[in-house]
């Protein structure tokens, strides 16, 4: 049974340690400022309207950044940040999401999307995502999937099948399958064949029929979390999700669903789509003066180019002569790597980990 | 008419920017750490004991530093801390020196250094000031100085005459001349032709020897400053050095004295010696681990090499994949320049200063 509503479900429990030291665990990627002038989550939110209106938006985070959603989120009621009490994986977040939405509006649509992801133009997106809630409504599961840009390693890919529908000028095909992030050459023959999209992370679907499709080829997950559909909305909630949740196994919606499940579709994105994924990843998105170089806060960068320059420490940050180097300035930190090294900031606060370091965690 | 006291006269009036953002207008290189754990003039004092007894110790500095510099150096009397109503040049600070000095203990010997070089080791430095007292006491006047280590364009050169005498060691020349700083193919002649010294700045002559050659050669100066020998010790010192100093027309000592004077002898001095006149130069003096990274404060160095890494602001400064870079992190400024372009730093201080940022001059 559907009905006519759609609800957005922003997973946003992610921690991540790629833009250390602007993000840290109290405050992930998501929840600070790195492109553009709000939160990633906020301007996740902000990219729905007018699609999906706030009263709509739900969340998925953790414990520990609740509060911090919510005080960011003033528009998302607060009953509509839910914290997983400890990390499934995304097949227990996905079934969560579904039981509450199934519970609000039993048949309504869902879209699921990751809060730290680079995404524009919004009317581009929504109309893409509209695309999508058409052919969810007739019980599809759809995904999104990215042109692919580069032969990129860090993402896994779709595969296309027949061209199912042009709706409003957007492809929707059918998915042939989904394949794991590949390596180089796999990468690249990907590229050079044709017929793949990167896979996004976001998809659409009735929260029934993910329910439905979930019970066939996960069975013991839907059975186990049964209890907190029907706990939503009662005093009893936050216990029996913490019951229910502890035992569970991890899997991910690729494994449990996407690789098993007929019926999936595939709608090619028209939005530039990034998950900047590493300070990197910001050349793209911030701007850029003649000499490359982006500065962002009190920054003096004498004869630099291709470099990125942020004080949010409320220093002067005076750069001579700096070719293709980040540097981050943080109350507490200083980062200074160059382009090119910058998946090695993980390492470093791996370091700062064993050395006992947890303040600037 | 001499006698057996000798006086150092430290010349700390110097500013300079080469050393921002850890050096600032209130704290220049000498009031500040750059090398070990003293302030550069701290080391100056205690590098002359027990030569000079700290009671013995004059300073001449600028009225906007006399106040940090009494503080530093508590075992000088404040009264010996003099400060120049305004800067103008090295024979007029010299006259000044030496008219105190001559107030002091009339014929004393007096020895004049610049209170921000790095000199080790001590004993040597003692040695070879000993060696150049002896030689004042008979009326002459007596310079240091460097062999050469490399073509310097930064110093001025002295060219040696016949060797004068050997004192415990300690080779005496007479001078030839003084020369201006060379440009780099006459720095490179004079470094294989040999017999030429760096001028260290540093002098010995006694103060009734100084003011005698002063009157001579430089006859308007000697008269302007009579007034103040006469008034120090008194209350009226301040007024009367303020009245006489700011007519004063700028001069060198090496102009005034030193290029026209007969008896001149230099010291060749058997100690380490470096005016470290920019960050690179602190490569040679502080304490370098196996990959070439100097780290000081709270610093995490990832895959460096050769690289200068300070923490004087608190923050924790996290360098991944760095090559001959400079970062300096202080609590409101951030410099970061490769090794080879710290002659740069003038420049940024120069822009900051077009800018009005006063507050981090």
């Amino acid at each position: 049974m559907s009905n006519e509503l759609t609800y957005a479900v922003i997973m946003a429990g992610g921690a991540g340690t790629r833009f250390w030291p602007l993000s840290r665990n109290a405050f992930p990627k998501q929840l600070v400022k790195i492109v553009g002038d709000t939160t990633m989550i906020q301007a996740t939110v902000a990219r729905l309207q007018p699609l999906i209106p706030a009263e709509r938006v739900l969340v998925i985070t953790t414990a520990a950044l609740a509060a911090e959603t919510r005080r960011q989120l003033p528009m998302v009621r607060p009953e509509h940040v839910i914290a997983e009490p400890v990390g499934r994986d995304t097949a227990a977040c996905v079934c969560l999401a579904a039981l509450v939405v199934e519970k609000l509006s039993p048949g309504a649509t869902m879209i699921l999307l990751p809060a730290d992801q680079v995404i524009k133009p919004a009317d581009h997106f929504q109309k893409a995502l509209a695309a999508g809630i058409d052919v969810a409504r007739t019980g599809a599961l759809v995904t999104y999937g990215i042109t692919p840009r580069f032969p990129a390693t860090g993402y896994g890919y779709i595969k296309l099948a027949a061209r199912l529908a042009d709706v409003g000028g957007v492809a929707i095909n059918r998915v042939l399958g989904f394949v794991e992030k590949p390596d180089e050459n796999t990468a690249k023959r990907y590229l050079s064949e044709g017929g793949y999209r990167w896979n996004s992370g976001i998809f659409t679907w009735r929260s029934d029929v993910v329910l439905s499709e979930l019970e066939t080829h996960c069975t013991w997950l839907t059975t186990a979390l049964q209890p907190v559909g029907e706990a939503f909305g009662t005093p009893d909630f936050e216990r029996v999700l913490n019951e229910v949740y502890q035992p569970l196994k991890k899997i991910s919606i690729d494994y449990a669903l996407m690789e098993k499940a007929a019926n999936i579709c595939v709608v090619t994105a028209d939005f530039t789509w990034d998950d900047v994924g590493s300070w990197d990843s910001l050349y793209d998105h911030l701007p850029v003066d003649a000499q490359g170089v982006i500065a962002r806060g009190d920054v003096l960068a004498l004869d630099c180019r291709d470099s990125l320059l942020i004080s949010e420490s409320g220093q002067t940050v005076v750069g001579i002569g700096l070719h293709d180097l980040t540097v981050v300035a943080t109350k507490d930190a200083i980062l200074i790597v160059p382009k090119g090294r910058s998946q090695q900031v993980k390492q470093a606060v791996d370091a700062l980990k064993a050395k006992g370091r947890n303040e600037l965690l």
